[in-house]
């Protein structure tokens, strides 16, 4: 993740490659949210029938699949906040802020019970 | 998506937040692939009724509720990336390269067709 | 849908069919609801990038892939229930009757408001 | 899933609450594998950070949530599966057959491999 503003680079290539293609026409942000959470779910298949032991030791070919995976997730989560106008790395800071107030350290150690059952 | 390496700082702060609460042991890639599966999926829900034209002027309300939703596909994303120890923004790139030689823009302009039945 | 308690009769196939194979160890309910949601995923696929109206009118080969994913979703679903020891129908019944008291002709009629904005 | 046609049932009762509510103008096949796509995420995140082990023996309040997820579930694929004219239980059969020849009990006894792999 090295590199200055990866995000603001991402968006602005993905911005250009759609352009190109004149491909902002399918790019409602409904479809970009149907076409991110498929890549989710195909990102998920990789994990399936793995025990969680497993997930963490994959072997070199399946987490090249993974890594793609991830990327794809990524590309229209980049895309889908471009054309929503969302600043993604600012909300992602806001997020967490608002997590460690929901989870304070204290109740939250060891437990992966919802914030609302604290 | 201002400031260098926003994806770094945010696989460092998510990986403290982590190690605070003890949550490493919960975090198994298989368990966090579902997460962001479960999140992409909010993300989604709040597109589910609206016509694609109304997708793409969200009232100021329910952008706010879509800003949190696509921080916390962010969010896991990153994690379960530094868990796997793949390089998110490398692996993006990489992705869009592949993407550019399967899309061609002469054959791919102004078609949603997938690119092998380009 | 003819034929008396096709339902029973799938999850009766299904668990002979996981027997004769020795799958029950994979068929933890966590693991067939990540199975479940990727199939959902993946008929989710077929309607990506089709409008609400392309979508209403399928071309047969379409169709038949959707018909395919339909069934995968179901064959997990029932598996899922009777993993669980649930009834399938007498939930959906159940369901049923709570959205009935939820979404009331006379408030429901033409929005697609949740329940809790009506 | 006791008594005769439970999903014809289904089907007829999930047609008029539609029609009732005039809510077939929502009911693009687009927009109901959305919300079956929502429901089985929904359904998921009862398990998400749950063990394999933990999910086979839910606790009763948990198996209230998830029997209701599992409805929801059904309620959105029989609503779908109706709108494309196409007859679930007929179409699982089927896919059942073809599960049978792609995953011979000889080559699939004790593996999750896809049929791909065997």
């Amino acid at each position: 993740m090295s590199g200055p503003d990866a995000l603001g680079d991402l968006r602005d290539r993905l911005r250009q490659f759609a352009a190109d293609r004149d491909w902002q026409q399918f790019h409602a942000p409904k479809n970009l949210a149907i076409a991110l959470s498929v890549e989710a779910a195909e990102l998920l298949e990789q994990f399936q029938w793995l025990s969680e032991e497993a997930s963490r030791r994959l072997p070199p070919a399946e987490l090249g699949r993974v890594r793609e995976e991830l990327a794809d997730v990524l590309l229209y989560l980049v895309r889908l906040a471009d054309e929503l106008g969302v600043d993604l790395a600012a909300a992602a800071r806001d997020k967490i802020e608002l997590n460690a107030r929901k989870y304070p350290v204290d109740k939250a150690r060891g437990t992966s019970r919802k914030s609302t059952d604290l």
